[in-house]
């Protein structure tokens, strides 16, 4: 098979599908690029008040007392909350869509009470008439603190003697259980086999210890949010983020109110990439526009983004892995200790169920540790925890090829997975790509390409689980025949050109007669968020579901006019027509022109929770060039396969592969949080924290690979998270490549390149 | 039966609703009170510019040229339109809900092209950054007009020497067809039996003539709008209306745009009356945002309303009425002419309809006029023409009775109509309750009531169709198990109540949790305006159907969970129930919370186009005081007897009989547009223009009847319009009874009364 970068492989015949698989300009374009588009911070209401958050200055610390009469005396000031002002939740489990949320640290993130556990975290907002005067309310705001040791590596977080964070806090999962509270949340396992033997059985065994450090998703609209609570206590949340059901939930929960009181209506989002999947300033606003009777507008400045919402973890990581000599790997072994941040749940246990999942392996121990320590609680970033523990994983597997010398991808085939065999982390596989996606980049010219001088080529593979979930949908159909696709999931990578096309598909209409909506929560069923790749495949569904209806809809009213049983009514290319012929077929138009007199206007809603979201599978390769001066890196060529399953607007599905890949750049060459001594972060602003930008990149080459998820209608498999699963350990793979040094801690930044060259070189 | 004011007859047994019938606090209350309501006027957007609107001065005119180059230049004006910018449209009848709509007619009435044809008609618009520069462009561009001959009174504009608005306007329904033009648009006849024939049986004949005057709906609300059309020609509109998909339909047609680029939303509504089911300045304000790229915001004056909006009609008409020596009628004969303004389109037709609509007349021949003439064209008012017929028809029947010596209330019920009769306008009844309003005032303490010296009694009855027409609703459970129930109508008169209450009812939870909304038009399914007294009955059939197939889905995840037989489930007091009682039931909170297990989101949609919308009557009672000295009339004690159907919310049926009467009352006493000779309204103001405030009333008592319409799931009727249907007779019969003296104009103001009776006394 022979490929080119920008390519697509279809491994089944083509469905000859009209609309899906085409690449119309999104329907909310225009809107975008010209401004008109309205995010977060774009809404004001008359009368609002501006809200205000004050953030503790150290990394740890007891609240003894806050003053906030000061602040509340002043004229311009309407609203002062502290944590006193929330209800005192127990901890309880709820559903939060991708993981259980435990709403009771989430109120203590969200505003802390008797404690403050990272420099950043919220303690008190105000609402007053200017953003002077509610700057002016923070500073007359006297908190007296008592300054606790603090702890922010992870091994130094679980060492017996580290300062605990949670004295109620008793390591879950482990036999015993514990007698004395420490910074472990939890100890995950996953095993199959036996490990000893497997490694008995190598020929060859690599054990390597990791770093990686925190860092964020660094979406580049900062948390914003316009509340509007009325005297009955119903309120009006403006704000985006990655679900406003999930908004209203969490909302309700950490003040006591019920959903059915909070309307959540959905802003365009600036990017979340996880991030906004979770509250921060929204219960604050409605809190605070609560005790004031006027809306309340906040906004983040980046400085608070980066220290009080949720970056992914760093962590230490130990993996060995054994193989034959003919390339079989026979063993593995993993020790995965994430931050979690302040309260507990990092994505650790995520990271052990995705390192090996794209491998059949038959004797292995993973063991993963959420351990909390004095930084902003994590928030999901991107195929949560996965990143970090591929980047060990496949980093080891390269080491491993090499020693054997066999070809880096040669050896993914070698080992790959396939339909009906048991993913580490428990079922079985159904159809899946991963074969296809390294046999793509073995068919691009890339895979053969010469390097030059202090050039190195790496490869490397990831896995995402891609979720399902609740969705629902409500199509309606206009006079004119165009129809009205209202979803629940804000649109992030282009969903609603997405939901569009496959409305078209199944109508038979031109797509841009679809007018794809983004619902507020009392417009459109519940609706998970946006996230786990879910919403192609999810709320496709629904859509796909509800389109479904409205033609059995439009069939039956053509067969009312025509006074003709339902049976001799076919749907074709957006047309009635009866199957004999003999009348003028009935356009979408005509069929809602005459929906008065067939039975009222044509609509159909459908919700469910979907099931059967395909695995994704990406395979990268990466050329890069190390200079020998200073140690920077420089990405030369980059190619990305991945199996789409199906790619309904391909040019969104190479907007998120590229767009993993370049955040996979990003973490593994500069970006990290930086702490000073006293756990104060150093670099929380877009200077210091160093993203890549365009300059920074070369085009990144994609190739779609298409192996149908069998539980789609169409074959979609979600495509947003997994790209950014192997780009580590592919340019780490790449830099050994270029300069014979296996460099086992993230950032690759220019000093630690350098240093790992100069010690190779004595 | 006895019966007090204020009270309510239920003709069947008891039903024994739990909800339906209660009187709750209305769930949008406390923000209309609290003023945290949000009204056409009360957005703003970024960037918004400030529309305004340039009105003829002249009441016929032809348009010689505009000249808008010196506004243009100004540097504030960002967008200007007249009517060349609009698309030239043919003459077309498309469906508007209630009543066909001439597109063109609309086009050009929103913007004059060619002609002005009233004082106040629109022929320019700018958008510019502040009103004040806004009202600076309009006296900045130039018309050059050739002022016309022009023609108010309606018995004027039929004559054959008047001067002609439209010279392509031939009389329809007028054989053989006219060869000249004519401001008569055309003619309706009803008729049944031999008139000739009924008058020589009759043993008594009354014949009169009446003139009723122009009146204005008199909203608090101006009309307001902020358009927001985007570079990709998407408009977002922001307006109240009586339909925000009339808007969306209107503004289309009349842009030559797609409904479906069109969003609208809807203000909450400060009154509409049948004056806000068209558009004036909605697609003004789109046009111009398309054209400055920002958004525009319109808001009219109080004398804008009142010279650029919709009016009812003044009319004149002769009736004449015969009855046997027992009170039979048996025969009637009438010719109604309504004005109806600059363009076709007056409610004469429904006049004719309704005006012997109670009584069951052997022999009729009634014709009515739609007379164009240069006035404001007139709009929807309550009833539309109606009360302007029945002012005829009720005061005949009073002189009727009284030349028999035959008690008023006797005479209606020896006439009235029953189930099984056909109507004047042709069906059949179904089951109506006509009968039962006028026992239901028999029984009144009123009724007997001693009068005082100039002061009297009068009584008259009035009928209404009422509408059904296409609603569709959307009903989801929300995760505490409370309900969000969405309708595209508007709340004029409490129907987010009464949805509530039918979905409280169907659903079994406590009314408190069911948050009705009034969604957009993207939001959900098609649906008509709120007019014709059609939302509790036809939107309700949607709220009900879409509540059962809830409660359906409801059971089917009970029996999911359960694992048994859907059959095997009730739904009993808002709780699955097993029938054999032996698990505990499953509330909608726990099937909420359970859904994402059972098949996902629970939800349901209904859209239908209701039928069986049942006949509404209402016979009233007014005593008056008349000062001998100034001819002015006091309204001394009322009472409404009405036949709601159902009443599902109590308070709001009373509230909309009590509208209706004062309505009625402001018609028959003070209200009338006043013309100067040069056709330009002199009391475009409520100094001037006299509407009756609370303190000019006393309490309006009422009886609410419940005879079942047999076509709604509760039987209910609309209860909005008809309630103002009969006071202007039912005045006019009380002063007669106080003075003597019959007065045949409207409004019966000081100066006229006291001049009858001056007549009187001579």
């Amino acid at each position: 098979m022979t490929t080119t970068a920008g390519a697509k492989i279809t491994v089944d015949p083509d469905p000859g599908y009209k609309w899906v698989g085409t690449r119309p300009v999104r329907h909310d374009g225009l809107d975008k690029v010209t401004g008109r588009a309205r995010f977060g911070a774009d809404l004001s209401l008359p009368g609002m008040l501006i809200g205000a958050v004050l953030r503790s200055p150290h990394a740890h610390a007891r609240i003894r007392s806050i003053d906030t009469s000061a602040a509340e005396a002043m004229e311009e000031v309407k609203a002062v909350v502290t944590g006193a002002d929330f209800p005192m939740l127990e901890s309880e489990e709820g559903a939060g869509g991708e993981e259980a949320v435990d709403f009771r640290d989430l109120c203590r993130n969200v505003m802390a009470r008797d404690k403050v556990l990272y420099e950043g975290h919220a303690l008190a907002a105000v609402a007053a008439v200017t953003r002077r005067a509610a700057l002016a309310a923070l500073e007359a705001i006297e908190v007296d603190y008592e300054v606790l040791p603090h702890v922010v590596d992870v091994e130094e977080a679980m060492a017996p003697d580290a300062p605990v964070l949670h004295e109620d806090m008793f390591t879950a999962g482990v036999d015993p259980a514990p007698e004395a509270p420490s910074n472990i949340a939890s100890r995950c396992v996953y095993e199959r086999g036996d490990v000893e033997k497997g490694f008995a059985e190598a020929d060859v065994v690599v054990e390597r210890e990791f770093t990686t450090r925190p860092v964020h998703q660094g979406y580049i609209e900062p948390h914003a949010v316009v509340a509007d609570t009325g005297e009955d206590g119903r309120s009006v949340i403006w704000c985006s983020s990655q679900g406003h059901f999930m908004v209203r939930t969490f909302t309700a929960k950490l003040l006591g109110w019920s959903p059915s009181q909070i309307k959540v209506i959905p802003a365009e989002i600036g990017g979340g990439f996880g991030g906004k999947t979770t509250v921060y300033v929204e219960p604050v606003a409605a809190l605070l526009s609560r005790k004031a009777g006027r809306p309340v507008k906040i906004v983040m400045t980046r400085g608070e983004v980066f220290k009080g919402t949720g970056p992914t973890s760093g962590s230490k990581m130990r993996v060995k892995l054994g193989a034959r000599r003919d390339g079989k790997l026979v063993a593995a072994e993993a020790w995965l200790a994430y931050q979690a941040g302040a309260f507990k749940g990092s994505p650790v246990q995520m990271g052990v169920m995705c390192m090996f999942a794209p491998y059949d392996i038959p004797n292995f121990f993973l063991e993963g540790f959420d351990v909390v320590n004095n930084m902003p609680k994590t928030a999901a970033y991107r195929a949560p925890g996965a990143p970090i523990g591929a980047f060990a994983s496949e980093t080891v597997l390269d080491e491993i090829a090499e020693e054997l010398g066999i070809d880096p991808l040669e050896i993914r085939l070698i080992n790959a997975v396939e339909e009906g065999m048991t993913a580490v982390y428990g079922p079985r596989y159904r159809r899946i790509g991963f074969r296809e996606t390294v046999e793509a980049l073995q068919g691009t010219p890339h895979y053969s390409a010469p390097l030059g001088s202090n050039q190195g080529r790496g490869v490397a593979s990831g896995f995402w689980f891609n979720f399902g979930s609740n969705s629902s949908a409500t199509v309606h159909i206009n006079e004119d025949g165009g129809a009205s696709v209202m979803t629940g999931s804000p649109d992030i990578g282009g969903s609603r050109a997405s939901m569009a096309l496959m409305a078209a598909e199944e109508l038979g209409i031109d797509v841009y007669r679809i007018t794809p909506i983004v619902a507020d929560t009392e417009s459109v069923g519940f609706t998970d968020m946006t996230g786990g790749s879910r919403v192609t495949h999810a709320t496709g569904m629904a859509v796909i579901e509800a389109c479904r209806k409205v033609v059995a809809d439009l069939r039956a009213r053509a067969a009312m006019m025509w006074d003709v049983d339902l049976d001799q009514v076919e749907w074709v290319d957006g047309r009635a027509q009866h199957v004999d012929g003999d009348r003028a077929p009935l356009t979408t138009e005509e069929l809602s022109s005459a929906s008065a007199k067939t039975g009222g206007p044509i609509t159909a809603s459908a919700s469910l929770n979907a099931r059967g979201a395909g695995a994704a599978f990406s395979t990268q390769m990466c050329d890069v060039e190390v200079d020998p001066q200073t140690g920077a890196v420089t990405i030369l060529r980059y190619t990305t396969a991945q199996d789409a399953g199906r790619a309904i607007h391909p040019s969104y599905v190479e907007g998120q592969m590229q767009g993993g890949v370049v955040q996979g750049i990003g973490w593994g060459l500069n970006e990290e949080y930086i702490f000073d001594p006293d756990g104060v972060m150093e670099n929380p602003g877009f200077l210091d924290y160093r993203m890549p930008v365009a300059s920074d990149l070369p085009m990144i080459d994609t190739v779609i690979v298409e192996v149908p998820n069998p539980g789609h209608p169409y074959g979609v498999r979600g495509v947003g998270e997994v790209g950014i699963v192997p780009p580590m350990a592919a340019i780490a793979n790449a830099v050994y490549d270029a300069t014979g040094c296996r460099l086992g801690e993230l950032p690759m930044s220019p000093p630690k390149v350098l240093a790992a060259i100069e010690a190779n070189g004595d």
